[in-house]
């Protein structure tokens, strides 16, 4: 992991050399997205989607645009967006009736179909979700992957007969979303947010956040629970089986391109990258580790490997450019390719190949048991939750007293909002919110003294 | 095929009571991907993605956003597209200091980047692609999948080292389409398009047209050559073997959501959509012909054979919904999944299925044999291209008199402009262009009487 002192420069850097984004792009927090990097998005997306199909959600793809008169329908909402909203004026050469804005996110360009949409009972729940770009007009510092004026986004949206049914599937988003985060895998805090700090139009918000090596928390991903606060601005309503007309509840599960910001951040390393294997869209590289007069021995064997692998549904790769073994080393640790095999004229002898993670695990296997490269793949993927997530434990502090540590603090907190803002004031860091399951604290607020009901947790967050 | 009269009205509710969008979004022009139409368009990109793979070209993703003074570099192609774009001119309640347009395609915003990418013959060829939306705001009719303002759309930009070079890859990506089509079973046209009608900032453009059952001809994709029009304006230069410095020579081929417009236009008969198979989220439904006693009997075998379908590869569902056989005919019909299997318990007995394909061929096939229905698919698709293939014939003429037909004409040309425009006129048809491949024409202009270099194609167009 990247030290904590130099990660935001190290970052910065990367992302560019490991050829995933150009920032030269003239529109700030508009970035290009590379090949190696869009491919990598790509597969993210490939799991969030084989997730969704496996709950019921459907694909759909709504415009970019929405008039202005659907988006000030809800007022929590367009009070929440409308600093950061883009803004559609002129088409050719006029002035357009209606302003339109570019979506920030789509419950109002969504929401106005669902209400012609759902008719009885018998249309719910609805599960829907889009993978589209977003737009926020970003004022503070931008940063590659995490802090964009053009977001690759995930937005799932249901609607439901009542909160109960809501409550189920805000507890399927969480369960999707711990199988997501585990294949990438990131171990996540989840927290139920503040309301202080929910997002903009909803009746609770839980926040999925990971710790970064800078020891500031960055939130991947949401899930809301918008109780019927959208249905009623947008007149969804459902016919129950009384005949009476009910709106609906809803709720939104919502991730971005951040995934990828935190993957490069968690696991990567002085020499690069560190892709999990569950996303690298080369999962093995064979380097040929030629000697004068076995050219062509060594270029066989890496090409039948490299077929066997391919094979095995597992994506190889010779890399047969005229360059030294060692910067070709260079070359792919630097993208982070999780698993290296190395086979020169003694391995082809000794009958095995040489397998060096990006972890610097290294060992011999034999010809025959080029299967277990398989299970290798696995283990090096458990190895980077495992490095993660004790990086998390070692930084999230249980504490009493109200003092400054680094990465995330939970202290007593008795509910009081007066007394959550003073804590953030004094300590210089933002809530994340309190744990999703009920404990008992046997603690006192720092701030006011009064029993303590819950833990809210601090940090210091992108 | 529909017939010509009813075609346009067919279309414009099939495209909703088959499920591939929903209109009724409050901007113009601007539809709802719904989940089967959205899944048919993936399947399409996935085509041409694997098409890009396997001759070298890398995805990428632009940003949606292109400052003004960019868009504005290359004359023709401002030109071209100045009374069609839409522009951002503020941000939350700021007026922005430069205005921005949406993309209407993405020529000046790869442009500047490449010039930024590309420094010596090393680089060269640089081949990218991407799959994004661009806006267009038409004035004319809007028309789903064909005329809209929010466009799905496939993009590959080339840079080449000289003329030559690009006119390759101006050949290659003719090969590419035509293999494309033919996966789609859509026979295509392809013209080299008049001067006049060139697109913006050109050197040449080939267009791609199909004819619609309505007897006019939609543009579905196109290829352009555009010399150093581009890499002059945008200083995308290399440094050759010898030292000096030379700009690019580049070309694009686009396609857009039309393709789908085709299919459904092209394919579609008075039941519903056709859905070739090589695109058809679901290849095989399975219907259970249920007798009393007989239920559970033939529910097992509609899952076996299911079950081995899938395990072929060959993408099948059981309808297992409560609904009279009828009423599930008439469902997948809409939809124009490709194979209907049918089992009852005389089905069972006599050890065979009833498979009856979308174009009503029907037959019976062993048990044994249900491997045949991968060939049956792909004999299903070569139907469909050979009866699209038959219209397209019967349809294109070529004559030396000027006198309007349905369809495609082809004329005498002297290759003077004011003639292909007296033709237009006189004809109240548009130009397609001249065809590929040069032959010998024995005819004189009908315009002007001088000797005919070429064939010029009209039609009435979408």
């Amino acid at each position: 992991m990247v030290s904590e002192e130099s990660f935001d420069e190290w970052y910065n850097e990367i992302v560019e050399k490991a050829g995933l984004c150009d920032k030269r792009y003239p529109i700030k927090g508009m970035n290009v997205w590379l090949p190696y990097g869009w491919n990598l998005m790509q597969n993210i997306d490939a799991i969030i989607r084989e997730e969704m199909n496996k709950t019921g959600h459907d694909e759909v793809c709504f415009p970019l645009l929405i008039p202005e008169s659907f988006f000030k329908r809800e007022e929590e909402h367009i009070k929440g967006f409308s600093q950061e909203v883009f803004w559609v004026t002129h088409a050719g050469k006029n002035e357009l009736e209606e302003k339109m804005l570019l979506r920030p996110t789509s419950e109002t360009a969504m929401y106005p179909m669902f209400s012609l949409w759902i008719r009885s009972h018998a249309d719910l729940p609805l599960k829907i979700f889009q993978i589209v770009n977003t737009f926020r007009y970003e004022t503070k510092m931008t940063k590659a992957f995490i802090r964009v004026r053009e977001i690759h986004f995930f937005e799932a949206h249901t609607a439901h007969e009542s909160y109960e049914d809501a409550e189920k599937q805000v507890r399927e988003d969480i369960e999707i979303a711990k199988r997501f985060f585990k294949k990438l895998a990131l171990p996540v805090i989840f927290s139920r947010r503040p309301d202080w700090d929910k997002f903009a139009g909803a009746e609770y918000s839980i926040g999925i956040d990971v710790l970064m090596p800078s020891l500031r928390s960055l939130q991947v991903g949401s899930v809301h629970q918008y109780r019927q606060n959208f249905s009623k601005a947008f007149d969804i309503k459902y016919e129950g089986l009384d005949g009476k007309h009910y709106y609906c509840h809803q709720t939104t599960y919502g991730m971005s391109e951040r995934v990828l910001g935190a993957i490069i951040g968690i696991h990567g390393d002085e020499k690069g990258v560190v892709i999990p294997s569950s996303i690298a869209p080369i999962k093995v590289v064979i380097i040929p580790i030629i000697f004068k007069g076995h050219e062509e021995e060594v270029m066989q064997e890496c090409k039948k490997v490299e077929k066997e692998l391919n094979a095995m549904g597992i994506n190889s790769m010779v890399d047969e450019r005229d360059k030294t073994p060692g910067n070709k080393f260079y070359d792919w640790e630097l993208k982070g390719i999780p698993l290296r095999i190395e086979i020169g004229p003694r391995d082809i002898q000794k009958n095995v190949v040489i397998m060096v993670a990006r972890d610097g695990v290294r060992k011999e296997i034999e010809r025959e048991e080029l299967k277990k490269i398989e299970e290798e793949l696995k283990e090096f993927d458990a190895r980077l939750y495992k490095k993660a997530e004790e990086f998390l434990m070692k930084n999230m502090h249980r504490t009493e007293k109200l003092e400054r540590k680094e990465g995330v603090i939970e202290l007593p907190w008795c509910g009081k909002e007066e007394c959550g803002n003073e804590m953030e004031e004094r300590l210089d860091m933002k809530s994340l919110g309190i744990p999703l399951e009920k404990e008992e604290v046997n603690a006192t607020c720092p701030i006011c003294g009064s029993k303590a009901i819950t833990w809210l947790r601090l940090a210091k967050s992108y």
